[in-house]
This record gives structure tokens, sequence and C-alpha cells, in this order.
């Protein structure tokens, strides 16, 4: 994403602190008492100009969620849908996505999405790619037993990665669309990224990934002996 | 694929026991015997007219191929390829796939070959699909500990499919691509549909899948606990 520097940005993030998390590392396993309720926390990490987050957001008010971007010339673009539109169920962090453990602890998200991540197509960049190993134990640290990592792109070379980096972390593969737009998957929000190359004619890669925990695998196991 | 009827083709597997295995039922376990070696053996479950599995046996002397097809009209085609080429280490067979274990016992088989199987797009068809659950456990019971499937089609639905099918079964991802004739992938030998259907410029899909047995796993879960 082209980035133009807009030197307001920081101080009108910090003028908005029902939408934008100030201090995230005090909220860490109280995310409840920021919401105001029970219901499940979905994250975004690099949630950009946010028109995904927004549109879930407005889509499912049952579910809470939590955007996160460094760049704050353009989390800013965010900002300003939630002014308008006056979610009280999405907030923003301006934070580095890679510090995630500052911010929750294991069990308080439910789900985290991942949408066209930066692909860092060289070899000595895998560990950047947001689908690495250790990225993938991250997200086991602060999701629920179970829970889930949805993912589209259209870099089909990141995607292969991806699917493979599923498979050899032990993560199940629930759900998995080659060409999402042409799809029967009607609850698709699209990114303003999506938005531009979908049109452009680039196919969009979608799936749904799920932790299991050692007890589920050796059930599979256990299943498939005795069958 | 459209079938021409050759009514003299079953007498003419016949007449080259050489290259078309009789009764294989006795050679179970003793596969050894039939190639007089102790190379790996591959088979390919669906081989049609057979140039997929002729090509392999030519690029690589060091491996055994099986070729399992029930269509005798078909696979006489395949016999063609080998009474003019003299390779000795491709037999065929003109039988079901759904009857493997009647052929190879534990162990015999190094990997399975499925190349542009029947996508069967109902899903009351699921379980004819050739990676369908059932058809896994039947692969599992003949393959060694770690033995491989490598796949590929043309069809997306049944390419989705079975990436969750394998995934849930437990199989290692080893090998993506979603668009194989533009990958760096150098060792492709087509089949006869993969040839003519490429040329159309549909998509080839293509991936390798490992079984794991419960040793694995729990190795892959400690080491990753112990991160």
């Amino acid at each position: 994403m082209r980035l133009r520097h807009k030197p307001w940005a920081k101080e009108k993030l910090m003028q908005y602190p029902q939408y934008v998390i100030q201090n995230p590392e005090e909220k860490k396993g109280k995310w409840r008492n920021v919401f105001n309720n029970e219901n499940p926390i979905h994250i975004e990490v690099g949630t950009g100009k946010g028109q995904f987050i927004v549109g879930m957001g407005k889509a499912n008010p049952d579910v809470n969620y939590i955007g996160i971007e460094l760049q704050d010339s353009v989390i800013v673009s965010a900002l300003d849908q939630l002014i308008e539109e006056e979610l009280p169920n999405v907030k923003l962090l301006n934070f580095d996505g890679e510090n995630l453990k500052n911010y929750f602890e294991k069990g308080d998200v439910e789900r985290i999405y991942l949408n066209f991540s930066d692909p860092w197509p060289k070899n000595r960049h895998e560990k950047r790619r947001l689908t690495f190993k250790s990225f993938l134990k991250l997200y086991e640290d602060i999701l629920i037993n179970g829970g889930e990592i949805h993912f589209k792109t259209d870099n089909q070379g990141l995607f292969e990665y991806s699917l493979k980096s599923f498979s050899e972390y032990g993560l199940l593969l629930k759900y998995v669309s080659l060409d999402l737009h042409k799809s029967d998957f009607l609850d698709n929000i699209m990114t303003e990224y999506e938005e531009k190359f979908s049109a452009r004619g680039q196919r969009i890669y979608r799936c749904e990934v799920q932790y299991q925990n050692s007890i589920q695998k050796t059930e599979v196991l256990n299943e498939r002996m005795s069958e």
C-alpha cells in the first residue's frame, strides 16, 4: 500500500479513545470490560484502512472486532469510518501485530483474520510472512482452544506457502476456496485492496483453519485405527 | 473419458502377461519377485491410456510402476506403448482400484498417483471421489509408513475438496501448486487429458501429501509445546 504521510494522524487517533485503544497492555485478559459484553472477540492483523473490519462490525453486531494496524496514516481512515458509523463493537489498535502477546492473553481471541498480508516472496524473508510458524505459535498463544484463522489473499505463492505452513503446524483445513468471487461463499466483505484487484480479474484465495489440541488429534487417530 | 468399445481388447491384454498382470491376488506381498528387484513401487489408480505411467517408467528406471485401470478398451493403449518401449519397470492391472487390498499388502507400495480422477461433483456422490476418507484409509492399508499420494486435477472443486479431506485425515501437505504449468516444477509428465485441457488454458492443480504415524504427530506436538 502506498503511504501518504499525514502528520496530524497520530493526534487524531488519540482524540478518540472510545475507538482507538491507547493502552492495550492494560486490557490484556480484560477485553470484556472494554466492550461491556461477553461476545466473542475477532481480530484482524493488518487492518489497513479498515473497510473489512468496519464492514464486519456492521454485519455482525454480536461479535466484537479489533483491527490492528501499525501505520497511523492508514488506520486513521478506519477511525473516520467508525466516527461516522458510531459502531460500539469495533475498536482499533495502532500498534505492531508482532506484539500481540502484550495485548492479549491465551483465550482472549476466538478468531484471527489475515487479509492480503505482505507476501514477502523471497525465501530469505520467509520469517516475515504472517503465516510463518512463529506467527502461528503467536496466534495460538492468544486464541481460545479450537480458535481459527481466516485468511485471504490474491497472491498465489503466499497461499500455496500458507497451506503448507498450516498443515505442518497441524492446523485443520475447514474451508478453502481457490476462486472466492466465483464461489458460493456469500458473506464476503471485501477489503479496499480486494475490490481493486478482483476488479482486474485477479483470483482471490481464501481458507479457514482451526487449531486442534493434542486430545482432539489423538481422538482422530484412535478413531481411524479402530475403523 | 469417452469409451470406444474394443471387443478384442480383453484378449490382447491376456496375450502379454509380461506387461499385464493376470492374477494380482497371487502377487500380494511378493511384488519384488514380479519386478526381480528391490526398487520402490509406485502405483497409479486410474491409469487411462497410460501416457503418464509409461512416461514415468521411462524417466525413472529405478522405480517400479503399476498402472491400474478397469476399462480394458482404454488400458489396451497403455499396453501398446509398453510393447513398443519394452519397459521392464512398468506393469498394468486391468482391475478395479477399489479392490487394492486384494492385490497389495501393507508396505507393498511407496507412492500412489491420482491423476484427473472423476470429480463426482454432486454432494451425494462424495463417497465415490478417490480422495474421500474411505479411499485414504484404503491407500494407508497398502502404503509404507510415511507413504505419499501425488494428486493432480484440473477440477477446482475436486482439488478444494481433496485438500480438506487430506487435512481432516491428518495427512501432511508437502507440496502444492495452484497453477502447475506456470510453476517451477520441472519433472511433470502430462497425462493425455492434461495435455488437452491445459492447451485450452485450463489451470492444473497439484499436491503431494504424506501419511504420518502417531509417533511423528506426537513429536510435532511435543516440539511445538517445548518451544
